[in-house]
């Protein structure tokens, strides 16, 4: 983990490190499947157009462009290629174009590359891997879908090997109705400070309400005395009716927030939060919003966001309404690895090594090795009839586990051996039969605590 | 299949096409990793000095740019970053920049999509998959590799539903070899019209050798006459000594190219054959090289290349040579799809779906699911008591096999019974030990002929 990347933000995984991504993937991809979302992939590439309708992050999009073709495009043309800087957006798009061909409710999961060209810091990549999940409806999207996607991520996200997590929820249909309720209108506006508490603090925070949103000392107050509530259970409701601000849309998302806390806390209990000061920078959330922490790495920021959007993808009168969460996958491989929270046991594939007596063996060896691959056995043979000790050290430094030994005779019979490294033990095997240990099969990544 | 892609030359999959995707992929890992191969991955990004060191299709390559910030790069700036146009080319960089922390013979595969602004046309995208394997050495890599690296995409693509292929087989110093023992020193020039071969014909290519790199009627005639020989076994090394031309590099090529031809002839019969035709564009090849054809569907191009470089990735005077192939996966699966040489048994990774009766229900169902899916068994829930004929209908139009009913009766009990919607049976269950038949747990993607 000495390695710095030769390009700063784009991070490349040495073997080992690529098997504790992998293996993230996997258990990702397994819980995604198991609760019957299809996978699709979206071209990486977006018009400008579509990428910047949203209005967001302009600064951070990566424009390409064939170098000896359209370089004499303006540099807002819409119709510009630029590579895309989330899925969601892509997925919306891609839900609009192929609605024909799509069963609603569509649950899809999506785990690709994303780029985004901001400032390289802790944390934060310019190329990195996102995970997504979403369901999307035709017309309407049942509400109870806001509570199906956040135990996937849950379930998912507690076999990973990351410790702790809080999934931190809150509605903007709460927030929106309590701004109302006291006479705020630019929800936009106080959301964008509230999102600032954690980094700049509440005194700060209700300065920025006065200043920027016109709200008055006590509207200020009254926004932080919300953003303030946090509860594992449900009863963040009665504290918010404590703060004694009324209106139909509050009603409405309170009731919504404490369904979903309400059954996470049920049946993934100790891992999610109602947590009244998230807001989430996107403008397209209308509901439920999650943002997700590693406890004790707070400081990493989210790790699995996403919420509820009604309008982010509509094909003339027709919309589509979604909801899903992104886990920040590079983001948490990196964690893992710098922490050395997880490694993997042994940096090939490889189980076993047939080893050469003679050169002219080396049909011999392909057909042993060919025999233990039809069982699952990766195998790898050598080339060459180098000394003993040098296979044998070929094999340790990777950490393959048995080093395989077939001796022809002068007859043309073939007789096997095979060597476990660790203990140096050396025993008679047939090819067509020996299995190794289970955990030795494959190369296992463990959690190291 | 009748759907045009929003972008010219950037297809995305609808959910059954890309598990058909994901098969192809499925498939080749697990051969890739039965052999020994460890996985990585190189960022998207490569920059342009690294790019196009090695001289080749400049025209063809995506820049890119932050929007706002490095807008005013020259266009030829070697620091710009640009998209990578193939796996090889960053692997040589990473292998450089990685050698102290790699063991060598490093045996990796690698599976990313990459971009080229050409022309779309047939079984051309401007963005697409491939698959990669190679082998590399610290100073010398054994012959051998040669052989290993096309056995191993033998059996791959014999795995694949794509039907019989022929791996075309040629060897750079064999042809170098003959070339200078006739008189031609031009290698490179040789070879770029010799490639010309299939598609303007003999007599064009025999006016371009003596046009372009001037030689004679007889050596043009030669070059030919060598270009058209083409066996299944080792026949080529006579054919080759019958036109009499004698030169050291030309016995080290025939002598290769036997080894290769002889072990691919008796381990993967009809598979390979010796094409002496066989150019390979790209200017790193210094021994072997490979192309392999469709049986049927030669004018698709090669669908698996690659080849023998000694000198692609160096660091200072430490070199590190390699042999490699190339899976074409996008253009593959564009086939297997447009051809429908195979196809998935469902749209959707679910087995069961669980029913609604009640809206109170949802509970118990998310109970059953979870039980179902303990055993691997990939589920959804309903999220409202429609109308049965409506949640039977949502199953099948996705190809969901079973539809599972959870009754909660008034003391609480709960009652289980599951439907396969194919014969419409429906028998008494229970979600702690019910299992699908095997064809059914998950979507199998089936070859169709």
């Amino acid at each position: 983990m000495a390695r710095k990347s030769s390009l700063s933000g784009f991070n490349e995984w040495l073997p080992a490190e690529r098997m504790v991504e992998l293996h993230v993937l996997q258990t990702l991809t397994e819980v995604f499947r198991l609760h019957g979302f299809t996978n699709i992939e979206t071209r990486a590439v977006e018009t400008l157009g579509t990428l910047l309708r949203k209005g967001e992050i302009d600064k951070e999009v990566y424009a390409v462009s064939r170098l000896q073709g359209d370089e004499d495009q303006a540099s807002d043309d819409p119709n510009r290629l630029a590579l895309h800087f989330d899925l969601t957006v892509p997925f919306a798009r891609y839900v609009t174009e192929n609605a024909g061909y799509l069963h609603f409710p569509f649950r899809r999961y999506q785990i690709q590359k994303v780029w985004r060209g901001e400032r390289p810091q802790e944390g934060r990549a310019r190329e990195f891997t996102q995970a997504d999940i979403d369901v999307v409806g035709d017309g309407q999207l049942g509400f109870r879908y806001d509570i199906d996607v956040a135990l996937v991520m849950a379930e998912a996200l507690s076999k990973l090997p990351i410790g702790e997590f809080t999934i931190r929820i809150n509605n903007r249909k709460l927030a929106e109705g309590f701004y109302r309720g006291i006479g705020l209108d630019d929800t936009e506006g106080v959301l964008r400070n509230i999102d600032k508490l954690e980094k700049i603090g509440a005194e700060k925070v209700a300065e920025a309400l006065q200043d920027e949103v016109g709200a008055t000392a006590q509207q200020a107050e009254q926004a932080l005395a919300l953003a303030q509530i946090r509860t594992e259970d449900t009863g963040f409701v009665d504290q918010v009716r404590a703060l004694g601000v009324e209106h139909e849309l509050l009603e409405e998302g309170l009731t919504e927030l404490a369904e979903v806390i309400d059954q996470l806390h049920r049946r993934v209990p100790g891992t999610a939060v109602a947590d009244l000061s998230i807001a989430r920078g996107l403008d397209y959330y209308t509901g439920t919003v999650y943002e997700t922490v590693l406890v004790g790495h707070e400081q990493l920021g989210s790790i699995c966001s996403g919420g509820r959007y009604d309008s982010l993808a509509t094909k003339g009168k027709r919309s589509f309404p979604g909801v899903g969460l992104s886990i920040g996958v590079t983001r948490l491989v990196m964690r893992i690895l710098s922490q050395t929270m997880a490694e993997a046991s042994r940096s090939v594939p490889s189980c076993v090594l047939v080893a050469l007596t003679h050169d002219q063996d080396w049909d011999t060896a392909l057909d042993t090795a060919q025999q233990l691959r039809e069982r699952g056995i990766s195998t790898e043979v050598a080339v060459s009839a180098e000394k003993f000790g040098k296979q044998i050290k070929y094999a340790d430094k990777r950490g393959i586990p048995f080093v395989w030994f077939s001796s022809v005779a002068e007859d043309g019979s073939v007789s096997h051996e095979v060597k476990d490294l660790r203990s140096g033990e050396q025993v008679p095997a047939d090819p067509t039969t020996w299995m190794p240990p289970a955990d030795d099969l494959d190369p296992q990544v463990r959690a190291t605590r």
